[in-house]
């Protein structure tokens, strides 16, 4: 709405590109890992669509909003795009995939950015956004594991990838409080997630199992 | 709502005996399954449910609106006479399955129409609707399967099933571009996804893996 | 909100205390399930959380209302605490998971009246508030066992844990049609599906599979 558009501040003029870019990565995570499971050109597209637009639907569901994925066209003919590059070039995307997790870590750090402060401008309260914020990144994630008939593997992978979320949206939701909005709180809690995430891989840090556990 | 019946115009007289008829089909698919899996009573009868109006409330939860599955009493009940059915006679509804199949492309074809319809009375854009109008058609089985511990057939099996689903979505959107609407529109609509899919099963069409497999 | 506080009439003093630690021993089930299945502590955090609020969330989106669960600090809290004392100590609370049984039916005959009154404060059907106190009951357990990867065992272990949930959101419901509302409503109603789960357990009932399997 414009309303929230305002609200975005200056971000209006970048971010919906971003978001774009952010989708259509996650889209191509999805058509992928249907490619690799021997999936239909339709399962592809379904993994495409949920991969990317899930977190969101699942943040707008849970806001009590009608989800952005089924008001703007970008959200539905994006995902087709990366479901016709993965059909036709998936041997090429995959080897160009140690590439594609730098994009991942980017609309890792984007999605969770916006998503809080998609909660944050409806009024929920900083700790439930940050929530949000978590959701609307790995939510997707989550779904095409589901779908794909696998478990989560943001469960148990012990990869951290919700906790750069958690960090980015947590700083949304500091430089909310402090009036710090728009372009600027996007995109510092966007790179703060995003700076963990590659820290995280290139480093090899783990989440920790249970006490005794190994 | 009287609104929305009003749109569906003269549709309102058959329309609700259709689609309490396509929900019978669906709901006694979902309890079959169960049977077939050895559920208890309680796993055939959630099948039922979910596999006859999860595609709709899908639809309605991504619109914005309550469920119409929690308004009105048919859509508890088919679903539990389904479950009573499949219970007592599953070994003889098993044999008559191939028969059952057309009655299930007849609700495939009667949801893809009724949910685009839906989505465009609540003022989503045609591209979006058709979308909502194959998640109304093909929801349901995507749900029972994952209910089940299994991958959805949807995304696999290569049956065109979603395909079906998406022309007579498209077929009531142009119907409704050009004002043919009500009854004449979800009937066409319905009988050409019906059509469709009664001939991809009879000359086994299929859809395509990724380019370079097989 | 204070209407249906109102509503609810003097069980407010006690139901959000009673509510907490029903969400308390779901949580607790959630995050050993994690812990057993060998997820990290995210995995046993998204576990926590879902199986506890998850069915909850599931009746206000039927309902048609923001989920409850994102805008009390205690539904997002009281998850955390559960994983952090299942992280520390998780052999102590299995060897106590016989006794944390009596506690989730008690969880059980809560939610299940907790639900039904929900549903039919906000207008539904009494046939659909019997529907979704079942769903507020059983659906985190089903999300559980779906994001843990797994068939929901309340579809195919032919336990009594669905039906006891029913007999008390029928109860709610009746209550309600004989105006007897609040406090007295939701108590007893929870006592008579948490004892008939008691029973069930002691007595090994079962749910009956389709007519000639075994």
């Amino acid at each position: 709405s414009a309303q929230l558009a305002g609200f975005m501040g200056d971000c209006t003029a970048v971010t919906p590109v971003l978001d774009l870019a952010g989708i259509f990565v996650f889209a191509l995570s999805g058509a992928l890992q249907g490619a690799r499971k021997k999936f239909d050109v339709i399962g592809m597209a379904v993994l495409a669509f949920f991969t990317s637009v899930g977190g969101g639907v699942i943040r707008d569901l849970f806001i009590g909003v009608q989800p952005a994925a089924f008001r703007d066209a970008g959200y539905l003919l994006v995902p087709v795009a990366a479901t016709v590059i993965a059909f036709f070039w998936h041997p090429q995307v995959e080897r160009a995939m140690p590439g594609v997790l730098v994009f991942d870590a980017a609309g890792l750090g984007l999605f969770c950015a916006v998503g809080t402060a998609k909660a944050l401008y409806y009024g929920l309260a900083p700790l439930h956004a940050v929530f949000l914020g978590v959701c609307t990144a790995v939510g997707g994630g989550v779904i095409r594991d589901i779908l794909s008939g696998e478990r989560p593997t943001l469960l148990y992978d012990r990869q951290l990838y919700a906790v750069p979320a958690m960090l980015g949206s947590t700083a949304m939701a500091v430089l909310y409080a402090l009036d710090v909005r728009g372009f600027v709180a996007t995109l510092s809690s966007a790179v703060l997630a995003f700076a963990f995430r590659i820290l995280a891989m290139r480093y090899g840090w783990r989440a920790p199992l249970a006490r005794g556990m190994n």
